[in-house]
């Protein structure tokens, strides 16, 4: 079987392993205070050409997301999100259960739309009722999002406006971030996010890690006393020297670029693969997730030896269907795909 | 620098860095839904002697409490504890944050006397204000304690009786689980945990794992939906397969029980040691955790060569001191720490 | 200047306050123990022919509203509603503060359609990863809506067949229960929902009381310990009686039949008087709310004697008003607001 | 029957009835923005000599308590207060709810003893583990504390040094307060209070009103955007007027004190008797609360003819009760007790 279902399928980049079993009985102390997490800070810092920046190291994406999410807004305040954001659809609830509304705007292309937003805001703060609704209290976005589109860095810089204007921080979910860096003809690069956000965070279980998100605050105003909320929502890892390694040796030598760079250049020769084999896209990804519509004859056919995700039904005889590489992608595998299509 | 403070500053046992590396590059479905995960919850199982329970994995302590009692009580409900307790005191309001009260009960050596539960009851459901408090929903205790005491089990019966007297689940917090169970005389075991309690987890991360805590929940009855629970704590790993095979190692040809073997024989050795040399025990500990009483000129001068825990003072000269051994912990250090003392 | 706002503008019908006069000194226990409130009970229980129901009292319609759904979802769970519903949008995420999710579908002149509710819980419990999303564990309803409509019982029936179908309770907001009963040709009377929801409220606060809603719970094992989740909630009156004298009198001799029906024959004296004069309705309300569309200009000179609210734009120059009725409106008004109209 | 249960049992006083009927039929705006709010809250601004302060209407204790503290603690903090104190005991968990800690010091005769507090703030703070506590967000007290017993201005000024030393907000629950300002000897005026609490509420409920406790907050800076947070917890009153109207009649031509003064004339009365015969009183209490100890063949007697509070056993043979006394309680009465006594 060919497997296309997650950018999450397998371990770590062998850098990693490898330096995992190095330092293996190495004594360390506990909780993100050691030196390997000092490093890693430093390292993305120096990335995100952001020197007072705080960065904190988390297990995973939900975990971040909910944790800054609550440790950000007052109680009486949601979070603004598309309604297709990760927030808004597949965590369960998460971020409700600390208390919070997640506002959905309707998205375009899984995007948030700078005017939507903008009219969000001043539709909420016009209406003689607004201290009955959930105040807006942050915006949340994921570059690239739920649906592998990027925005540009106008687009940043339209929204990130709007939310100075508003006195509300902006948060970005990068749990593929690697991947939109990588992208061809992006012009968003860590120091971009680093001046347009209040807080982002850098993917690495899906980007070459075994697991592991660092956070990025570029004012550590934002969140004071964090440590303690990390805490508090269960999110401390004890060893958590784990988390600083992984991102030491990811942010060594451009790792992080170097691997993105490779599930982008599999996941565009599939993508040519599949616009020279006749094929419809359902959405146009620049990035590791790759939407393509099938016949439902194909799909079925196709099941037999590949794993990949049924998007959404498109007619009665056709499917969008999702393809993801990843760092761990064989070039072999893409190739034996497009044979397959 | 000899290092005693913890029993979390190594990363794996050795047999499961192997592993890990063996299988990194293979692809696995996310969530614990692969066979890593079906492999290790089947021997735990047997371990336990308890066919049908079901296990889970968690990444850590903190989050495992928070996620089992969370989903366990019912909002009106608070879980008992003994002042001393994890969750009483060192989870940053963890459980609180949930939405529930820690009701305490003063401890005797770190453990719930189970005349003093009773008493707690009882005195509770015969107050006539009691709807205008918070109702015991369930008990919470570790084995070992904080203080790495041990429950008998007659003693872990009795607390089992009341509990099924008032009908509130019992929850044994295992951080340390390994190094209770190899301690000498105890007759605590793991099926008679699984006979005696509704849920207990397995510590992973303090005894040979990375990361990782296997909840073990023998009438699967009590937490229904309990995936969506783990999800919406952020405690849900997308790589779950990682804990899968982490304890699929451990418990595999008896690993756990020998490497919790390996620290209390060196905590033993320590002991023997430090009372051959006629120092006075803070607390006798038959496991990994070991409490002595240093005149503060002693610790001071340990201090330049050793790490270690100040746990309490005495009087004006002496103050109470820990030590503690782990899977990690060489044979060559416990000598060198009792040569200096 | 008129008052057309709401429906809670005065005080409390005469009788109400007449007996809260005459029983002032009375000595009661508190919490709603004492005899009034027993009493009430059971006129409430013999008005809606459920003699086994459980009724409780609280003193607002949020208050009810987060507390029962509260205490009905388990942690995991989500309550349904149409998008306009009140615990969706006028709350200020009371219900979210709970720790839970309101699921919203697009409501049909604000009421939800059974087929609507059919496919959202098809759709949820068919995606393979909705173990990832918020489960829907209850059904929210505004009899009448927040914009005046009615459910018919047939309707409710369907409703409630998809609520046994999927094992989910059927809450009613009834807030302004007493001008929907009262409203002309509905077939939805008090027994009709108590053997159609498996929860519903009676409001008092805009159906004159000074203040109050009777909580109906037909089969009372829904709310183990409600008691203590009221406390909880902040929500437990120490004066309970004053809420059981309240619907006592509401429910004696049919006074909340007949205060009910004085707002709506106002209403649809309104209604044909504005229809008659040629001006457009926005929405067709058979209760207590009269929506109709006036021109800006109308609008602008009308609120130089008249307070209302502006409901919607309609174009460039026409907009959407509210006139509410209530128990307490003098004919004379609705008189002089025909005049002026 | 006697009743000496609670301050509760009563309605409102007559002058308070008299003009709720005076205005039943007024029309006013809802939630509190209406005018007899605002003409209460100049009253109640002026009498605490605070021109400046925000004023906020709530309906009972529990709702104000929970209300203020959710919404002055950030979610990594915890509310200091005696272990006897209302929030650590009788509202089943109302703060827990909101996700806070009640962090408890025992009391002394119901009072938090100023070293106490700053003790516990030094150990706090000088714990290296604080960061995986709950950090100390304010203070709770109450006085009249929960055993009738009263703070001198010098023991709140001390308390309130040590609060802005370590910049924590003091609160102070006033649920007696009316009683606490009219007992004999006190220093602690509501000006004094206005001075050296950050927020404090005036009840109403067993001071002579039918509901309500009105919250100072003399720096409005405390609690920004609060009337979304009442609306949140359910707390904010359709028909607010009901609030202001109350507070307004309590706070002119002094009624509030001359009912307070009412309640401790016949306390002191009663107390005066019971010393008189030969009783021991339990607690020495200036305030409406008695407390005395009575044998348990006495406390059966009684019971026959008076309800009052078992409050704890002495021993084989005694108990101590409470009588209270209220605004409303006749000199008959309190003669008639102790004619029984």
């Amino acid at each position: 079987m060919l497997h296309f279902d997650s950018d999450y399928m397998e371990g770590a980049h062998p850098l990693i392993l490898e330096r995992l079993h190095q330092i293996n009985l190495e004594q360390n102390t506990g909780y993100g205070l050691d030196e390997w997490c000092a490093s890693a800070k430093n390292r993305i810092r120096e990335a995100c050409e952001c020197p007072d920046a705080d960065v904190h190291f988390l297990v995973g994406g939900t975990q971040a997301n909910k944790t800054v999410i609550a440790s950000i807004l007052r109680t009486y305040q949601g979070v603004i999100a598309v309604d297709s954001g990760h927030i808004a659809v597949h965590e369960a609830g998460a971020v409700e259960m600390t208390g919070h509304k997640v506002l959905t705007i309707p998205g375009k292309m899984g995007k948030l739309d700078a005017a939507d937003l903008k009219k969000f805001l001043e539709v909420y703060w016009a209406d003689e009722t607004c201290e009955h609704m959930v105040m807006p209290g942050m915006v949340y976005i994921s570059h690239p999002t739920e649906v592998g589109t990027l925005y540009t860095k106008a687009e940043l810089e339209a929204i990130h406006a709007i939310c100075q204007e508003y006195q509300i921080p902006l948060y970005v979910d990068g749990a593929r971030l690697g991947y939109g860096l990588a992208a061809e003809g992006t012009d968003v690069t860590l120091p971009v996010l680093a001046q347009l956000c209040d807080a982002f965070y850098i993917g690495g279980t899906k980007v070459g890690a075994l697991f592991g998100e660092a956070l990025v605050v570029p004012d550590k105003k934002l969140l004071p006393h964090f440590f303690s909320q990390i805490k508090q929502h269960g999110a401390l890892m004890a060893k958590g020297w784990l988390l600083g390694v992984q991102f030491d040796v990811l942010f060594t030598d451009g790792l992080y670029e170097k691997i993105g760079a490779h599930a982008i250049g599999l996941a565009m020769k599939l993508k040519k693969g599949m616009l020279d084999k006749g094929y419809e896209l359902f959405m146009d990804s620049a990035t590791n997730q790759q939407f393509v519509i099938l016949t439902n004859e194909k799909l079925a056919e196709l099941r037999k030896e590949v794993t990949f995700n049924v998007w959404a039904p498109i007619d009665e005889e056709h499917t969008a269907v999702r393809f993801v590489t990843s760092w761990a992608t064989k070039e072999e595998n893409v190739d034996a795909l497009l044979a397959l299509l």
